[in-house]
């Protein structure tokens, strides 16, 4: 039962708290519409207070009527429901533009929370996805921090986001869907990474399903849920390890730690540098790591983007 | 080139000490061949003392061929060699057939060591090798251990088992022995989950090669490598977590571990009470890490191969 499996990862990983306030993000689709719906059975309950918050990329032709009927939905179940237009500046933020258009969605999300004063975000993710983008990473070259992939809760600046049907599949949704006769929009938003994704979707997972392992999608997730844990554990541990350091890293210091340690503060540092470790490869960590091991003072490591880690007598120096 | 490479894994991993005892692992295939070849470079230069080690399993009809093969080799070589033969006693240990010959290889091999005084053993797997296994974790479903799959350097017992082909490609090594016209025999030892494997080395490794990512190897390997960091450090918290506890594990240590922690911990005692922790998955430590939150004293979870959890008052307490 979806339901139960619903209230199973809200349970499992805390995501709910009795009487909170949560923003739905909703773009009409299959898994949000979902999610409103399963949600909204908890209100009561847990006494939730529910927002449905839908943001109007107008990049799609239908995207006005999406807005429209997610008005209606909300309406339907007496829900305040806020409803945002972005157009993307590109010139306003870095990256791909799958990262811009998340991004701005992101932000839309966090503003409604704060005039909310909510701080859950309730997004719609489901395992499908989970299983996807942990094999987009795996394919692509990852570490612990790729394979977490998508994390059922993430502190995100000063809200949460919550994701209660990361453990649910796909076609569980539609048959939901199917069997309560919920109407909803075909879904265009999951436009990131779409060539690769779509790929993967259509052909690689079938494939690895019909002849390598029928669960191949839970095998995924469950790799990206005890990576997620795995990651978290470490990263704590680095950030004591670190301390305040950031552009300078003491080379005492970084030469007794353990590699996994020397990999995520050197990670961590240069996510503070540049924003965040894109492009950042194992080998350009081990060749950090050389470096401080076996080159003499003054050599220097290029990274992509124009950063560069110098060793002086008594620190590793990340430049821009 | 293959002698730089070969030179820069020992060196990164810190394989090989100056003057050091290594046994060497010469099954007669390409992959042992070159490493015999590569270390015996560096005999003079490190003061090394090279002992072949050679198991004639009985299994294929090329085996005493095989060995005569290795026998002259070492001689060509001046090298010392011991050529063991075995019989696979089904009786005397557990696993599939397959882990059986590996099990029966390594005793060889740590009693060869242990006659010669030799605390190194050396093997010859190649990247290849890595990135199928890693795949193969992953499509059986996988944490952070099995991800690390085979690992540059890894203790056992009183040994240290070093694999300084492991950032080299087969076709680097093919095309090394061809250059060098070095002779080798057919190598017919890679029968680990052969079915399996053979699939992946045949069509599913070169599908991805060609269809989504032409490093795929380079960049499962570099997954490995790094998950091997990350699963070392993780392991030698839980240790020092679990101290001394065994069968018991104190329910309120536990309910205060990260759940990185309470995974590995419970993986650990398990591995302790029954051998490993095969067929032990996510969702099975999961449903401990929920017992020991959630269900009432006296509750218990049924894991694979007769092992239970139960929920003292005061512990979680396994059972055979």
């Amino acid at each position: 039962m979806i339901s139960q499996k619903f209230r199973h990862t809200i349970k499992k990983y805390g995501l709910v708290k009795r009487g909170e306030r949560i923003v739905v993000a909703v773009s009409g689709g299959p898994d949000s519409v979902t999610l409103l719906y399963l949600l909204f059975g908890l209100k009561d309950e847990l006494g939730l207070h529910l927002y449905v918050a839908h943001l109007d990329h107008m990049l799609r032709p239908h995207s006005a009527r999406d807005a429209e009927f997610v008005k209606s939905l909300a309406a339907k179940l007496g829900l305040p429901v806020v409803v945002g237009k972005a157009g993307i500046k590109k010139a306003a933020v870095k990256g791909s533009p799958e990262e811009l258009a998340r991004n701005i969605r992101l932000d839309f999300l966090f503003g409604v929370a704060r005039r909310l004063k909510a701080r859950k975000i309730c997004l719609g993710h489901n395992l499908d996805d989970q299983a996807e983008t942990v094999l987009m990473r795996l394919i692509r070259g990852s570490g612990l921090y790729g394979l977490s992939a998508i994390l059922p809760k993430k502190k995100m600046s000063a809200f949460t986001l919550i994701r209660p049907l990361l453990e649910t599949r796909r076609k569980e949704i539609a048959a939901y869907l199917n069997k309560k006769k919920i109407p909803f929009c075909i879904d265009e938003t999951n436009k990131q990474d779409i060539y690769l994704r779509n790929k993967l979707r259509n052909r690689l997972l079938p494939l690895l399903e019909k002849e390598y392992n029928k669960n191949i999608k839970e095998v995924l997730s469950n790799t990206a849920l005890s990576s997620g844990y795995d990651y978290d554990y470490l990263v704590c541990a680095a950030l004591r390890v670190l301390k305040g350091q950031g552009r300078k890293v003491k080379l005492s210091g970084f030469l007794k730690l353990h590699p996994a340690m020397q990999n995520l503060a050197m990670r961590i540092s240069i996510a503070r540098l540049k924003g965040d470790t894109r492009r950042i490869t194992f080998q350009h960590i081990e060749e950090i790591r050389d470096l401080a091991m076996h080159r003499p003072v003054g050599s220097v490591v290029d990274l992509p983007k124009g950063v560069s880690v110098l060793k002086s007598k008594t620190h590793l120096v990340l430049r821009i």
